[in-house]
């Protein structure tokens, strides 16, 4: 078995194994089994880079108490449609499926509410949560903040994160639209690729040591990622941060600490959900018939590459969804050994 | 008296200026005073593009039928969190204040709510709603559509709006953090001064007719303007429109219609204002001294260009209002006489 042969597991086995490794890790059943949710819903729209893959390095922090297994997560409504929640130090994906199931109780009686959390750590891609507030009938605005990896516009230090945020659309009849992204034009691991191969990046990529933008690829590593649409998405990031972060009591800014430099510490991340109960707003036949109205126009859209139609945000992650829920969920066979260890309790270093 | 003069107007002077305008183009006074209020904060601010100027364009449309003088706009408390509004084809600044109103209402109550608009016109800039929200209070996310400019991300032909989207959060003891942006990289008018001074333009601005990115002012002109970040900028112009679009019974995408090509058409635009008490998630003192720590981390930061340090999103506003506050407001003389004859009804035409 070579490093690139891959393996495919329905989506129960992948829970299962998931599940299994968490909770070898020190999870109770029930805390393994919602924390492995979020990963294997990331594998299925295809994010791997965000799916069970992680529960390797949420591995090495909860062996050196970098994450706590047994967190006490605490959940205080402190008006009717505002939650706060404290992770305490808990697996991010566990603390983030356990606000968001706050969040919608609270949205279903007032409309709209928001969960904001502290004490938390990395808590996978935002378009799982995005897909399961969508299933139960609400839109979403969901963001957290991260290790800072972004300068601030205009300065020459890494003080903001490249803070993912993510907007659902429930769609009555079809799929939800999802839109999860950072705020960074561009992913590290894409200047990574573009050095390993000699070649330039375009300018609005990264800046060098400096805060300059830099075509080139070794440069930038030294530098920084540059936000989407220059002062825009730097805004866009500081925004993130203040209701992530700063209003929900997490750390911020340069407070936040690295899992990659500091594994054994708390990162103490912030997370925000935001949902609206959109049954309320308008009856189903009215938004299904507009949805795919709304649909239509865009993908009706004469595409400037006529082998590349318009689509819309999430269709492509649906599409592989559905893909590997018939088929089977791809993962690389050296993943699944992986996992097999850690649930043998095999693995511990 | 040549175009270019300006004129120091007070605060007070010039509300009442706007007011009175507004009042003799069909507004009753409680009506004209509320629409005015948002226009001249935007003077205030420094954003004259959507400041008082804009009611010579409203009073055209008024004049012909457009927009409504008195419309009856309906309020509809939908949940506890949830407002829906009908603007009934009102001046879209007092359509936004009067929502704005009924959000912080809602969410003075539950500690969250939301205001999801139809049947409005241009509301001004997002800046100023988040400053009254802020003075209350309260976070926002505030967001709208519009007149379609944008072409969905690897199309070529005009389907979205540069829809706008703003961001505000209270800072106890200090001026409010304000983020006002539209989702494309450079403004139209950019690219037209470009054009006029016969200069090429940066590639990520916008395209050419057949939606390929040009740096040639004069095919982007007939083009399209593109969103930062590409499709990054493309989802969030297309999930603002989802919310305050088609979530609110607005229109959407291509049933906007152009205040300029129709400008006697009811637009029906949609905005969306959600609200967040702060105070109820934590101390006005934990908040003061957490957002001095926030601002000063980012203003600490070492500048790219030294004599260009790092600022927060609203700050160079704020320095606006603070200084046309002492100083009075500058507007140009032109503008001023303009808005005297509507006021003394002499501009009918």
């Amino acid at each position: 078995m070579n490093d690139d042969t891959d393996e495919r597991l329905s989506e129960p086995a992948l829970a299962a194994l998931a599940t299994a490794a968490l909770r070898a890790l020190g999870l109770s059943a029930a805390d393994a089994s919602l924390a492995a949710s979020i990963l294997v819903l990331a594998d299925l729209f295809g994010i791997g880079t965000h799916g069970v893959s992680r529960i390797v390095s949420y591995g090495d922090r909860l062996r050196i108490g970098g994450i706590d297994p047994a967190p006490e997560i605490r959940i205080e409504q402190v008006a009717p449609s505002l939650i706060r929640v404290d992770g305490a130090n808990g697996v991010g994906t566990l603390v983030g499926r356990r606000a968001l199931d706050a969040a919608m109780q609270a949205a279903r009686s007032t409309g709209m509410a928001a969960a904001f959390v502290r004490g938390s750590n990395h808590f996978g891609p935002i378009a799982p949560y995005c897909h399961l507030a969508a299933e139960a009938g609400f839109a979403t605005i969901i963001a957290g903040n991260a290790t800072t990896t972004i300068t601030p516009w205009g300065g020459r230090d890494a003080r903001l994160g490249n803070n993912p945020i993510g907007f659902g659309m429930p769609r009555p009849g079809g799929d939800p639209v999802i839109l999860d992204m950072a705020l960074s034009v561009a992913a590290r691991a894409k200047i990574r690729r573009a050095h390993e191969r000699g070649e330039p990046i375009p300018p609005d990529w990264a800046t060098d040591a400096d805060g300059h933008p830099t075509t080139d690829a070794a440069s930038a590593l030294k530098g920084f990622l540059l936000p989407i649409g220059g002062h825009k998405g730097y805004g866009l990031a500081l925004m993130v941060d203040l209701f992530a972060g700063l209003l929900s009591g997490a750390s911020y800014l340069t407070h936040v600490s690295s899992w990659q430099d500091d594994p054994d510490k708390p990162q103490d991340l912030g997370h925000v959900f935001m949902l609206i109960d959109v049954a309320k707003l308008m009856p189903q036949d009215t938004r299904r018939a507009r949805l795919d109205d709304f649909a239509a126009i865009l993908h009706a859209t004469p595409a400037a590459v006529p082998e590349r139609p318009v689509r819309l945000p999430g269709e492509i992650e649906y599409e592989r969804m559905h893909r590997q829920r018939s088929e089977g969920i791809s993962i690389p066979a050296r993943l699944a050994a992986q996992l097999r260890e850690i649930a043998d309790g095999r693995a511990a270093t």
